[in-house]
Order: structure tokens, then sequence, then C-alpha cells
């Protein structure tokens, strides 16, 4: 039951942090930066998870799982990628009681184990393309923790896909980018914003890293998921080659891209109000909660029985019964809004007499959220309804985020605009003009748009010829 | 491609870690003791997954999250359960460049850190029971490895519930126990033998260890999950306490219960033969697999237009059609064979002539495997061939292991009937004996049995008098 949330305006990161742990998504770990994924914001990532898992399975990739310990040694083989992870890792160096002579580094990502792997599995031409994904728990030690969006450890997917030619393994990287904003647009309702990383935010190791951005309720940034062009990188730091159909031997084409438990922060950020949660239908543990009202006795077996008919009647959703004892009506009402629950049945002996319920939106408080339907049009209406929430929260956070993308032309207006939203600028491509946007208004380079103009422009910054328009916010 | 596997009967040890890895289910990770579980194998794991997940969810249980680091502290608050752990586990002392102040294990089993929250959690009687349960991979270090049996990190599942009274957790125990005994037996065709464990092979902390066992085509036992009753140790280690309605505080009773990556090894040996694997279709990554058969380019285009129509018609079913090029049938036939796809469907010129095709059973090799089904009843008599194949397997391992348990009432007897199978004779309750048998025949008590005789006997090692009949085997 909440005590109180903080309201968004007055203290946006408490607000996050307060709705987290009061609606039992997440909680501390005993050590410091890890988290504990509760039984409800785990049933969000089973979602999250069940949803991605069917778009990559139906695009031809499959599962696996390789090894959380990779020796330290194989992080050097790629300069880029060790220089990028060395100062987050989680080393083992006492196993079974001894100390290793190598130490073992807890994954921070597994592109060097799996590039060992596909070194081995890969001969032929024959062989490609590799097209696996695994689900699973990586460790990047976080100095300054916070629940879902930085902890030291995090679940995630991460695709590795090989290719025989550079075309191949580009239209990977784009194809799995697309699979992430569509997968936001139309599961989780946040139209997200799509381009290519700047060389400074680029993964390490990659040739090109592209992203797709979320806008959360308070104008900054969220990295939602990210495909990666390895180019040959990994494949030569790890000797992944394959004969081709001429008789030559080849280095493969890699790709990664992952999306992570961070983005149920995004799903909280988005779409969340003063009371709580507020959950897209299509991913919520339960999607509608009955709550039976009574008062006398007589009462409860009533409105209990009709209650139990309106669950069969809704067994084609994910519903939750509220039939707990010595809890008024309006705590559960609280309780369910807290939890972000898209749909709330009412249901009291007045409905029971006129063989109706009453729905209430999450997403819309007040009489104008509220509809009475009769019994026998129920699974009817709330299938309906519950279209009618999920399209509403992506037009909501898509209007939202059009309202807070602004155009600055001057260095001044660029560093107003990141205070409360994305800022879409020239950017000339020198990272000295970056790095002074970030100095001196924390905001980074989120991304460069796919959709350039035909035209140049002046640097935001520096005023020097700009090639590309770019994606400024503070980011989570 | 089987490049001709070693015969169970000359080498069973070799016959299984050839099959393992040339039916791709698994390789050797770079790092000692660690695996890879490839597509084939991951696919397996989660079809085991899906079938405990729902039984899991259908009583009650929710999953969630844990860290996969523990503060080494936190091992020594139970004293059993550190030194029996001790010895296995992995250790970070370095964390993001820094030695750390407390070193961190990684997770062996989660009773610790999962009580700490608990006594977070739990403050009432309203709160319980408290039934959770989590998926993720673990690590105990592996002096001996082999793939899937004894790896240092594996996958597994861990419930762990509270409950109010002693009563409630041992009725989960048990109710935990009959899930993984009707989910070996239902889904993977595997006939268990249930009982507790004794206390020489208890789990480090429990009051008492329950266990399934089941034997292995060379007639060792396979410990296949197992389920613990906690009582109140870790309750009273961690401090889990809880009001009760009369305003009483009590400790929690406990209890944990797993089943692992292990599991696929028991699939492997209980049902493979010599031509490689045989999946019980209810959790076969592929139950069907289609084999088109063609010379001429004519009849492939004929024969391929058939399969793509057989491929329609089962699509309730999980189906591979191997439309590989340049492969003969023959080939495809050995590898599929390999891989244990529990039914082929050929198609030929002929069968597309008499509009059938010609069903072939993994499980009877030969021509009295064989059937011919015309087209236009395919989805049928797929559907019972694949339950009787299902039956076929359980009634198979379930006269292997009768055949192979005898009865010995001598010591000798029993020394001789472990080399190839299980033994039920009367156990006087002393560690010495237990003890002696393992020392002079490597065999060790699986269990004891539930059914117990009304009558007393004398024990098969010291002839002391023996209230109860133990199960002896070697095991893996």
């Amino acid at each position: 039951m909440a005590k109180g949330l903080t309201s968004r305006a007055e203290d946006f990161a408490r607000w996050y942090n307060e709705v987290v742990q009061q609606a039992e998504l997440a909680d501390h770990a005993p050590v410091r930066g890890c988290m504990v994924i509760r039984p409800y914001g785990y049933a969000l990532w089973e979602n999250v998870r069940g949803a991605l898992d069917r778009r990559f399975k139906d695009t031809g990739h499959e599962n696996a799982y390789f090894p959380l310990f990779i020796p330290a040694s194989f992080l050097e083989k790629e300069a880029e990628h060790v220089e990028g992870f060395s100062p987050e890792l989680a080393v083992v160096t006492i196993g079974g009681g001894k100390e290793l002579e190598e130490p073992l580094v807890v994954r921070p990502t597994s592109e060097t184990v799996i590039g060992h792997m596909y070194a081995k599995w890969i001969q032929s031409y024959r062989n490609l393309p590799v097209l696996i994904n695994q689900w699973a728990n990586v460790v990047r030690w976080e100095l300054r923790p916070r629940l879902f969006l930085r902890t030291t450890e995090f679940l995630w997917q991460e695709g590795h896909t090989a290719h025989a030619t550079q075309e191949e393994a580009e239209a990977e990287v784009q194809r799995m980018l697309d699979i992430y904003a569509e997968f936001a647009r139309n599961e989780a309702a946040i139209p997200v914003v799509k381009g290519r990383k700047s060389e400074s935010e680029r993964f390490a190791g990659a040739v090109a890293s592209y992203t797709i951005e979320a806008m959360m309720g308070d104008g900054r940034a969220l990295q939602s998921a990210t495909s990666h062009d390895l180019g040959q990188n990994f494949a030569r730091a790890f000797d992944i080659t394959y004969q081709t159909a001429e008789g030559g031997l080849e280095h493969c084409w890699t790709t990664s891209w992952g999306l992570s438990t961070r983005f149920i922060g995004a799903i909280v950020m988005v779409h969340g109000d003063d009371q709580g949660l507020i959950l897209p239908p299509r991913l919520a543990p339960h999607q509608v909660v009955i709550v039976p009202i009574w008062k006398s006795d007589d009462e409860k077996a009533q409105v209990l029985g009709a209650a139990d008919k309106v669950l069969a009647a809704l067994a084609d959703f994910r519903v939750k019964l509220d039939d707990r004892d010595q809890l008024t009506p309006g705590f559960k009402f609280n309780d369910w809004e807290l939890r972000g629950v898209p749909l709330r049945v009412e249901i009291g002996p007045r409905d029971v007499a006129a063989e109706q319920v009453v729905l209430a939106r999450r997403d819309m408080p007040g009489r104008q959220g509220k509809a009475a339907v009769p019994f026998n049009d129920l699974a009817g209406a709330v299938g309906e309804m519950l279209g009618t929430i999920q399209a509403a929260l992506l037009e909501r956070a898509r209007a939202f985020l059009e309202q807070n993308t602004s155009e600055p032309e001057t260095y001044d207006d660029l560093c107003s605009a990141v205070a409360g939203g994305f800022a879409v600028a020239w950017w000339c491509g020198s990272a000295d003009c970056e790095a002074k946007v970030k100095a001196e208004s924390t905001a980074t380079i989120r991304c460069l748009l796919f959709d350039q103009p035909a035209e140049s422009g002046a640097c935001v910054v520096c005023g020097a010829r700009a090639a590309e328009r770019a994606v400024f916010a503070r980011a989570y």
C-alpha cells in the first residue's frame, strides 16, 4: 500500500525509487549495487521476455547458453573491448578453495567467449549465418546504483550472430533494431527515437552502434536497447573464419544486440503517474483486477459469487480477483493503482442486482474513466477497453515526446532545451563539441538520426559546417 | 553427423560424452568445468523449464530473481551449510578494479540470501506462505566435470518457501517432490524412485532431504531432483520471524527444492541407444522431422511441394522440414536419429503418387517401427503415434528399472547387485555400515523408501536389527 508517494513534479528520482519499491517490483539486495526482482517485477520481465523471444524465434534465432566465467585474457584480445570494460569487472580469483592461476571475469557481455566458441563451430559458408540469442545475467560494477536503471548485476538478452558478408551483418543489425523499436511501441506503448551512436558512445569494439532512445516522464532519455555492427573486429580477435563457396578463407562479420531489465525502468518512468505505476495491458502481469464490494455477510456471499462468474468470463485475460478479507475496497483501489493494473472491475450488490459491473481505467482517473458494462458483454468490452488503454498510453507518450522535443539553433537554446527534453540540432561531428555540451549541460548525444536533411547546417556548438542532426538529451 | 558412436555396452561414459557433443546438446567451455548449452540442448531445457514452470504456477508459486553475489559472511550463519559448501565456492575478490572489503561468493544455492530478504519481507502470518521459485545459474567448483552431470556452472530452478507451521512446510516439501516425480514420469518418460536421503547425503542445513532417483541405461542412479525440509534452521540463522494471529512472534518454517540441467543428462542416459539420443515426444525440440526423398529435379519439386503440405498439416506439432540440398536421405536419417527426433516422416515420389507418407519411429528401428499413413489422416496419426512413443519409452524405462532392481539379503549379494542396478536392502541406520558399502562397492544409499514394510529385518551390512529398507546404487 502506498505510504504517500512523492509526486513526480516534486522529485522524479525519489518518486521512481518509491514506486519501484512500494509496488514491489524490486528491492535492494544485501550486496551494494545488486537488486532483487520481486515476483511482481519478475512477472513483468517474463512478459517482456516472452514478447521479445517470440520475435527473435520468428526471425530465425535460436536460444543457447554460454558460460558466466570468461578467462581474463579473452577480454584483452580486442583492444577497445578490454579498455571499455576493465573498470567495471567483477573478478573471481578463488575457486574450490584455491587461488586460480588465471583469474576469471564474471561476464559483463559475452562477445569474447561466444567468439571463441563460434571459431570452433563455424567451418564453412554452409554453417552461416549463425543466429543465436541468450537470456542471462551479466555483471558490470556500478558505483551509483539505481534499481533496474543501473545495477551491478542485471538480466538481459544478448544476441550474437555471424555472417558471411558485411551486407548481411548490417542487415541483421538494422533488423534487430527495428524489432526492438516495434516491440517498444506495440508491446510497451513506448515510442522511441532510432539512430546511430556517436563514436564516444559506441560499444567497445564495435564498428557502429545503433540505439533506441525513449523519453522518460521527466524529459530525460533512456537508452532502451542497442544493436551493434562488430564488423570483423571480434572475428579477427577470435579467429572466426569460414571457407567460402570458392574455397577461400574469410573472417566472419558479426553482430550483437541486447535489451535488459533497464527496460522495466523505462516502462515505470514513461507511463507512471503520482498514484504509481501504469502498466501497458500487453505486458501487465494482471491486466484486470476484480474488486468485489460488500458490507454485510449476505452481500459478501452474493458479490463473491458474481465475482467468480466474472473471473470465469474473463478467462482469456490475465485477471486477479482481490477477495482479501479485512481490507476496504478503497484500500484495494489504491493498492492496485499503485501497482498499475490497467483495468479495474468493481462489483457491488447493486451491480449484481443490475447484472453489470463497473470498469475503471487506470490511465484515466475519476468518472470519465468509468463505464458500466452488462455481464453478458463483459469479455468483449474488457478486450476492447484494454486495446483502448494500450493505444491511449502510446498516444500520450508520443505526444509527450513530441511536445518535449525541440530544435534549438543556438548553443544557449540547446542548453536550456535539454533541461526538459530532447534537442535535435546540427552537430559538426567533433568530439570536442560533444564534450563541451556534456561538460556544460550534462547532456550527451543520444544518437544521430537516420533521416537526415539533404542540406547541411551550422554546428549548434561551434558553428562549423555540420552534415548531421544529432539528438541531445540528459540520460539515465 | 555421427562419426561412429562408441556403443553403450563398450563404454557407457564415452558413449554419453560422444552423443552429447555429436548431437550438439552441449560443448566444453574454455574455462575448465564450464559448459556451453548449444541451441538444440537449450531448446530441450526450455521444454523442461516450461513443463515445470506450468506446474509451479498451477500450485501457486511465483517466479522472482535474487542476486548472483552473496556476502561470504552469509554462508557462515548456518553452520552445516557453510561446512557443506565451502570447498565448492567461487569467490569474487575484485570488483570495479578494487580489492573488495568483504569477498563475494558466487551463489552455489540461494537459501542464505533469500532468507535475508524473507526476514525483511515477512512480518505477519498474513504474509504467509511465501511461495517463490527462481530460474538461475549457480556455481559449484567441480574437479571432475562432465557435461550436464557435473559442471562448475549449471542452470536450475530453486524453489524457496516460508510457512507458518511445520505441517505446512512438510506438506510443501512432499508436494514438490510429487510434482518432480509426476513431471519426470509424464513429460520425460522417466520412472523414479522417491524417498528420503540418509543423514550423510542430506542437504547441508536441512532437517530432511527427499529425492527422486532415476536409473540410467547402465544401471547407475542419477539424483534427478531434491526437496528439502529446512525446519527452522535458516529461519533462525536469518531471523525470519512472523507475528502470529494471537500476537506472538515465531520463526518461519522454510523449504527449498530444485531441479537442474543435470536432468538433461538423465534424459540422454535413460532413453538413448547406440544410434544416439531418443527424446520423449513431450520434451523433444522437434517432435517430427520430415525428410523428403528425391533423385531428379522433377521429383524434388514434386516432393518438396508435398512436404510443404505435410508441414502445414502438422502445424500443431513441433516439426522440422529437412530440405537441405546435397545431403542424402540416408545421411539425414542418421543425423536425426543421432539427435533423437521421436518420429520421422519420409516422403518420396511414390508416396506422393499414393497420397501417403511413411512414419518411422525412432524408438523402434527397422520395419516394425514403420507405417504408411494417408495424407488425409496425417495429423491424427502423428498425434497418436507420438502418444504411443511416449508411453513406450516410459514402459521400457519402467521395465528396465524393475529388471535391474534386486533385493539382496547378504552383503556379498549387495555388492554384486550394485554393479548393475539398484539394490533394495535392510539398513540399520548406522553411518558406519553406509560408509563400508561406499568404500567397498562405491555404492551409496540413494534413499530410504517411503513405503516401508511393517516388520523389521537384519541390516544387510552388519546384521543388526534394521527398521528401514534402503535403495543402494552407484550414482552419477
